[in-house]
């Protein structure tokens, strides 16, 4: 690793993952989080050299510094830090949303050294405890820059979350944000929706079969991550929820119609975009097609 | 075993699975399979000791006869080779509904020795070529007996499963089947809705993270089976679909208002849901109770 100290402010499972990674890689990890028991733990597990105060005073010895709290409180934190963060190299966060975060350090004058980043990685759990090294390798890091983002600073973010092993994508925020409502964002929702219609039939997930528990998974995630997140990219969460819901109003009329050859071409088409896999969907049908391919940049 | 000869009718991922269980077993396993290449490959592979004819001539050598093909086949089959099974001691099935087979058994005068069966194992793949050894183990395997079903042949059917490491649960077939369209059937149809919607919009299952992998994985299956599936359990798999788009569209509302309080509810229950676990759900409402505890019986 080429930087010396990093600074994380977030120490759950993505921001504890970055710190016990970047510290078995030897860099000198300076932290803080709102819970003390998990900032003492990261401490106590010598993962963290030392924590910075609430208002990250001790930052300045960072060259790097990532964010790792809920999408909707990185922008205050940074703002409420800004005369802090001169001296730094690079800002990122990893946060699910990026438009929002990309606007806000815009207008905060923080653009030239920003990369909002997101690591597509981790699973329902939260949380220090949950933490483990390893959990960025052969992951997808989408890197969203600002409007006046120095090559530089994109350049090491690239490198951070390379030196991790995973593999980094640029891309544009609101198309990223646009995106994961369809890739991430509505699967949470889903799931969760899944979880309050069991729940009401008074079915436990102890009932379920593999396929069910692999529906519900995601439904045990941190209630105070996805609200923000649903509520920062609404609009769009919207949108692929509403798809949704037309599409299931349809397999239902066709199963209340005892309709045999529509419920057919309903798995089978399923299935077929399954079996596609890495194909990018069916073939585009003029409808329906939200995301053009220039909206969605493959390489970093 | 008890059983010397048990002979198989479907060689795909559960009666191949099954097959293989039992001949590893030293059991004489006589199958049949109406893909050709299926049967020649269990033959092939010493899993079969010989193979029956598509009428079922042959199937006198057994004791057992495992029905394992598509729900919407099973009751003809049997129909067609009736003055073949007098002597069998259990005729079962391995159905994901029950009550179709069930009615279709007792009207055939076939009651007595037939239990209904459904091991709750598998996952999106289909085939012989999926099946393997061990799949049951520590299985769940519904047993659905008919209205005349023979203690001794309920017995036999406890044993079967029992030998390969699953646990059976008896449960009355109309129960089984309203269950399974809240605990199977339902996330298969959102699976395949989610694959649908991803589809159409241009979104390959590549662009997915680990949890949304999760929500698609199910899209894969076999369409035959779940068409034939959703068709036979129509009215209780439409009740869950309407329930499930009720909520959903209670979310998108709340989501198209901003309304921050309810879209933290909406994950915060859904995660209480997730943690409780074994417990069995929300505690009881009042409204939306749909499975009474009496028509869940829990134990075998």
């Amino acid at each position: 690793m080429e930087h010396k100290t990093v600074a994380i402010v977030g120490l759950g499972l993505i921001g504890g993952s970055l710190a016990r990674d970047l510290a078995a890689r030897g860099v000198d990890v300076l932290g803080y989080d709102s819970d003390p028991a998990t900032l003492q733990a990261a401490l106590d597990a010598g993962v963290l050299s030392a924590a910075l105060a609430p208002d990250l005073e001790g930052v300045e010895a960072a060259q790097v510094l990532v964010l790792a709290v809920p999408v909707g409180r990185a922008p205050g934190l940074l703002g409420a830090a800004r005369h802090r963060l001169g001296h730094l190299r690079l800002i990122t966060d990893v946060g699910s949303t990026k438009e929002g975060i990309v606007r806000a350090v815009e207008a905060a004058g923080l653009g030239p050294r920003f990369v909002g980043g997101h690591p597509l990685a981790g699973d329902q759990r939260a949380g220090w405890h949950a933490s483990r090294t390893g959990l960025f390798r052969e992951a997808r890091v989408f890197l969203s820059p600002t409007t006046e983002t120095a090559p530089e600073a994109l350049d090491h973010a690239h490198a951070l979350w390379r030196a991790l092993g995973a593999v980094t994508e640029v891309i544009d925020a609101s198309a990223h944000d646009r995106e994961l409502a369809w890739t991430s964002h509505l699967p949470q929702a889903l799931s969760t929706t899944l979880a309050h219609v069991l729940g009401a039939a008074a079915i436990g997930r102890d009932r379920l079969g593999p396929g069910g528990r692999d529906l519900t998974r995601l439904a045990g995630s941190d209630p105070s991550l996805w609200s923000e997140i649903a509520l920062d990219n609404a609009a769009a969460l919207g949108t692929a929820v509403r798809a949704f819901e037309e599409t299931l109003r349809r397999f239902r009329v066709a199963l209340e119609r005892r309709d045999a050859g529509s419920i057919f071409s309903f798995f089978a088409e399923g299935s077929a975009w399954a079996a596609a896999g890495d194909t990018g969907g069916f073939p585009p049908r003029g409808r329906g097609v939200i995301l053009k391919g220039d909206q969605r940049p493959r390489g970093a």
